[in-house]
């Protein structure tokens, strides 16, 4: 008998009809002889009509206030879970965060899970009742309800998951797993089995969506097993665990792609101390991130500098209007912003050690002809900065020179 | 200073420009120098929605996960309401049953109020603060969501009122008041300026739906004065009290129907002890309801009786269905049901003291040749059960005879 937290999204939950598939994924786990407790995000669609009826009651609003009534959009899908449940003959109730208690900081719209107080969940799973519990939310100490932020029903499932000390957290979604790459572009992109806790967080933080970072962070640190499974269809997903469970790791497990990527280069930007924090700063103060950043010295330009760094596109028109207003201070020559970029990464805990991984990516980029405008790498995962329009030839490119295409 | 409780419905709070119109009769209030505390109801639609959501779940759930579920209507309104205020400079925050808490029964879907502890509300309303409360929700001795029953919004705003030692409970609805009968016949009715808690149970009871029944059961046992007021139109309302607040009692205050009525008549059932318990019996057991019920000897066949009793029309098939089951066994002659009458109600606390009222209203609709099917009568009200075709003819007859036409 294995301990078991699954938790549906909200596509999962949409309508009654996939509620009553998800009960029926409820009760498979409980047929194997497995504790279920269940985790819920709102039905799809609610949240952002409560958000929308938050921001047109007032466009600044209570962070109090607004958590009261988002809140509301799991309160209601916990308890139609349940109701599906009991209509099947099995045991469920529904788990508000203040009922559980879940106990958060006292940060409204973003709060942190600060403690679980699973005694009653267990003493009653125990006895073959399933929890469904709203994720999500929590509570303060004031005793008033708080969540987590957007997509924080995986935060809060892993989050029970490490409280139950579960076997395993299966995050249940609209795709059925984590893929070496995007397979609507790549057609021979391949489901991994597994991944680390780390390259799913560099794949999550360079676009891949499949999980909320702050949920991998948090399964990481706790050492909580994660599974990434389709709610529509009936097999395994990838398994997110820590290094040691991966026998025979790849060099290389995956690449991901960012559109949200733009460009700017200060061309000739005097070459002086203080440059980059006078450049940095005023972005900064305006909420831009700035994401890689490369600085050369202009050959046939003694004592200045081009500056490239990205944004993300939606900020590339208020980024430009920053820079630009600050032209007589920063004294460049000209600037040139560029929004037809993109972002692609090969992500592998192997290449720690392993030499040449980058070298294979550069010239395999070279081979077909792509220019890399900016690099960027970490311990585990190099980047390069390319024009949009080889996104498709770049990443099928490196996906068959990484030996990641599927056979067949 | 006053304390006043306002509550309002799901029409007053039924859109984002509605909810600002809810504020500004709360500022209202403020600046006359008032305490206010708020109860309101669901958005207009918004429990309909979610009780259908309960039902397409599991036609037969569970009574918890209902409260759970529909209680996040009034979650919702109340937080939005607290935001609007707050956009006002005016300090308000939301209340849910469990953070009040509003501590009832443990009886899922018709809770009834134990326990209202207003100590934290009393403290922020001394410090100008406006307390929201999520109407028509509880919390039980488990912790548990509980509902007061369909409308029981009222019934909060009452309990609360009553809990607060408030001056008054405000009720604002889609109706400016209490009428001598409905507009919508008798284009002479006027709206009072106050009823006693008696009449208003009659009324209620009798077809005016403008309170809860038992949230005016509540007012009338605390003695919490009452006012139905419009959320639309800015002029006072009518003022529910008890009699000794009302100098000038008219004998009768108003003039109630009933078109929910179906009349059912055995002919000639032997005339023997216990034929009314056979008769009843079988349709209590079928949870049909019986109102009025007449027995006459029938003049022409000794031994034999004539039964008359009205049930709900929307029961009236049912009830000939068990009836007819009977026949052998009751051994009427024949059965004649009648799904075209209609009840008509004088009430009065002033026929108390007074000769003649119900003379009064049989020689009125004599005199407009319409014949009185069946009559009941209590200490405050006479009912009759006439055709339903005479009804606008009976209500503007009697209104004018009892001297409630409005001058001019």
């Amino acid at each position: 008998m294995a301990r078991i937290v699954q938790k549906f999204g909200g596509t999962s939950v949409g309508t009654i009809d996939r509620i009553h598939t998800v009960a029926g994924r409820v009760r498979a786990e409980i047929d194997r002889g497995n504790e279920v407790a269940v985790v819920v995000s709102a039905m799809s669609g609610e949240t952002n009509r409560l958000v929308e009826l938050c921001t047109r009651a007032s466009p600044v609003y209570d962070a109090r206030e607004y958590d009261t009534i988002v809140a509301a959009g799991e309160q209601v899908s916990a308890g139609l879970l349940a109701i599906v449940l009991q209509s099947m003959g099995i045991q469920a109730r529904s788990w508000l965060g203040w009922q559980v208690p879940v106990r958060t900081e006292d940060h409204h719209g973003k709060a942190r899970i600060r403690e679980i107080d699973t005694r009653e969940l267990l003493t009653r799973m125990a006895q073959r009742e399933v929890p469904v519990i709203a994720g999500f939310q929590g509570v303060t100490d004031r005793a008033r309800i708080s969540t987590l932020g957007r997509g924080g029903s995986d935060t809060s499932a892993v989050a029970m998951a490490a409280a139950l000390q579960a076997e395993r957290c299966d995050i249940y979604t609209d795709v059925d797993g984590v893929y070496t790459t995007d397979p609507r572009i790549v057609r021979k992109a391949r489901k991994l089995d597994r991944i680390t806790y780390e390259e799913m967080l560099e794949m999550a933080s360079l676009g891949a969506k499949v999980l909320q970072t702050r949920s991998v962070e948090m399964a990481m640190k706790h050492g909580v097993r994660v599974q990434v499974l389709s709610s529509f269809e009936d097999r395994p997903g990838t398994l997110v665990v820590g290094e040691d469970e991966i026998v025979e790791q790849e060099v290389v497990s995956g690449i991901a792609y960012s559109r949200d990527e733009a460009k700017i280069t200060l061309v000739k930007v005097p070459d002086q101390p203080g440059v980059a924090a006078r450049v940095f700063g005023p972005l900064a103060d305006r909420g831009i991130n700035v994401d890689m950043i490369v600085q050369n010295i202009a050959a046939d330009h003694p004592g200045a500098t081009d500056l490239t760094f990205t944004v993300g596109r939606s900020d590339l028109d208020r980024a430009v209007q920053v820079i630009g207003s600050l032209k007589d201070q920063l004294n460049y020559q000209h600037l040139v912003p560029d929004g037809s970029v993109v972002k692609v990464s090969v992500i592998g805990v192997g290449m720690r050690s392993q030499f040449g991984v980058a070298q294979k990516m550069f010239s395999t980029l070279a081979e077909n002809g792509i220019n890399i405008q900016v690099i960027s790498t970490s311990e585990i995962k190099i980047s390069v900065l390319i024009a949009e329009r080889y996104t498709e030839l770049a990443l099928r490119a490196l996906h068959t020179a990484y030996g990641l295409d599927a056979s067949g």
